[in-house]
């Protein structure tokens, strides 16, 4: 591992690619390899891209990085697929990303796809991000396709989120729940040349208008990702956008989550409490497995807390 | 929740909903009213279906509570929306249900949706299924979009899962991920009366062909949901299907889990380590995440466990 982190911090990018396959599919040795390149990272610009299929997100994220790179940055783009057993679209995404960059090392494109590992992929796409920082990235686009929790939990890893809408989207927006509100520090709307642009901004508006007062309302962007149109003025709107979060808070939530987890562990084998005695006497119907999990934890409590 | 649990248990429809609205938000009393109508709890027969959009799961499903109805069985129907914060899909599906059965207190359709629940949606559903068995309902059939690694782990907790596709689909299935395979316990060739029923089933069967010896083989099911050809002998496929998995198993996993979230819990507020003050030390760049929750969780280790 230690030869492994010192690729990375070296900004090896085949050594990033192992460590980054280490992390997502949770081998060995991926904890020693983060606690060892931790200390030299420096915190990259996080982009978010989100928002519904058809709308131009890959378009637009591949003209975002080819504008990161002529300002003489090194760009990580990752391609979050958290699921779907049925399509092989973030296979797809990449292939046509990578006949645009393939001979520039500055842009560095990584696919993630859930394998099903025990707390869902935003873990895996947070280690494979401080890899990436630690690999000397300096800016980095999270693309999901956004139409799953598990990639708002994914999308919100980034700093600053852009939700990207276009007029033919076909549904109205009204449809679409709260939870694009939450989640946008930012809008985008793609394929402004298209009609339907000027009704999509008001929907926009009107969504943005319920928010109560105090609370920052998330500026409109109009761009064609095809032409490049509007991408400068997205990058510094971006760069410009206030903090999702404090950078403590999210350490704090990393901690619960992360301690969590490895208490989860030894409850099934090192507590001593009997769970598969237990798992086959309510499957006999003989235990209430709510009541045994209330006094179980009960005792827990009691015998662990201060 | 002692008279709301009286309620459920004699099949007060009304009650139940209200049941389920606590289970579904994780509202206080949740824990309680679990635990008072787990005993008088009979098993129901639990139909998994899944599958891309577009192949008629819905009019499927509402083919199959009908059949069931007719043998004079109560029904659940459980909609599945794990997530998309960008679409309203689950309230439209519903819609349509209800239209057809309305009059019809045999069959209780509830749609459940995110609402960012901490552990996902799958927890809130199995919480649901067990108040839906409590309430007397012999059948439940579960729906998801089948889009997602939640929805996989939802549609698991049927006792048999019928993965559905159609001529439709457009894309060919190869494309699919291995992801199928692993949840199929049967597959539904709906719409085998359009063109290209016969290559779709020779695909579904190259699939199969993959499967190692020794393993059950998945049948395949024809079916026009429209007309409701197949669905007799689908329903019969279904109960003749063999156990998903050994009961003992998922209560060991279900207490595994339940258990770790309570210890989460107290990690934050009442463990005695300082998450906040750890925290603004990473953040600082003073204290190293990594190397923190290793040496937390092995002091942990050695004061808890035996």
């Amino acid at each position: 591992m230690q030869r492994l982190a010192e690729g990375i911090l070296c900004g090896d990018l085949r050594a990033l690619a192992r460590g980054l396959s280490i992390v997502e599919n949770r081998l060995p040795g991926g904890a020693e390899l983060l606690a060892a390149v931790h200390p030299a990272r420096r915190k990259a610009l996080r982009i978010g891209v989100t928002g519904p299929p058809g709308v131009g997100k890959s378009t637009l994220v591949d003209r975002l990085a080819a504008e990161l790179r002529s300002a003489g940055e090194t760009v990580g783009v990752l391609a979050v697929d958290p699921s779907s057993p049925f399509t092989g679209g973030a296979v797809l995404g990449d292939r046509v990303r990578m006949q645009r960059h393939h001979r520039d090392d500055g842009v560095f494109i990584r696919s993630m796809a859930s394998r099903g590992q025990l707390g869902g992929l935003a873990p895996a796409v947070d280690d494979g991000l401080a890899l990436l920082e630690a690999a000397g990235l300096r800016s980095v686009v999270i693309e999901t396709a956004g139409v799953g929790q598990s990639e708002v939990d994914i999308v919100q890893l980034a700093g600053t989120v852009a939700v990207v809408l276009a007029p033919s989207m076909g549904d109205d927006i009204q449809a679409a729940k709260a939870g694009i509100m939450e989640i946008a520090d930012l809008f985008v709307l793609n394929k402004a040349d298209q009609p339907g642009a000027d009704e999509l901004e008001r929907q926009i508006l009107a969504m943005i208008s319920l928010i109560p007062d105090g609370q920052p309302r998330p500026p409109i962007l109009r761009t064609c990702a095809l032409s490049g149109e509007g991408v400068v003025e997205l990058l510094a709107a971006v760069r410009s956008a206030p903090a999702r979060q404090p950078e403590a808070l999210y350490w704090r939530r990393f901690l619960q989550e992360r301690l969590g987890r490895e208490v989860e562990d030894w409850l099934a084998s090192d507590s001593g409490i009997d769970l598969e005695g237990a798992a086959e006497q309510i499957a006999a119907g003989a235990l209430n497995p709510y009541v045994f999990v209330r006094e179980t934890a009960q005792s827990l409590r009691t015998r662990w807390l201060p």
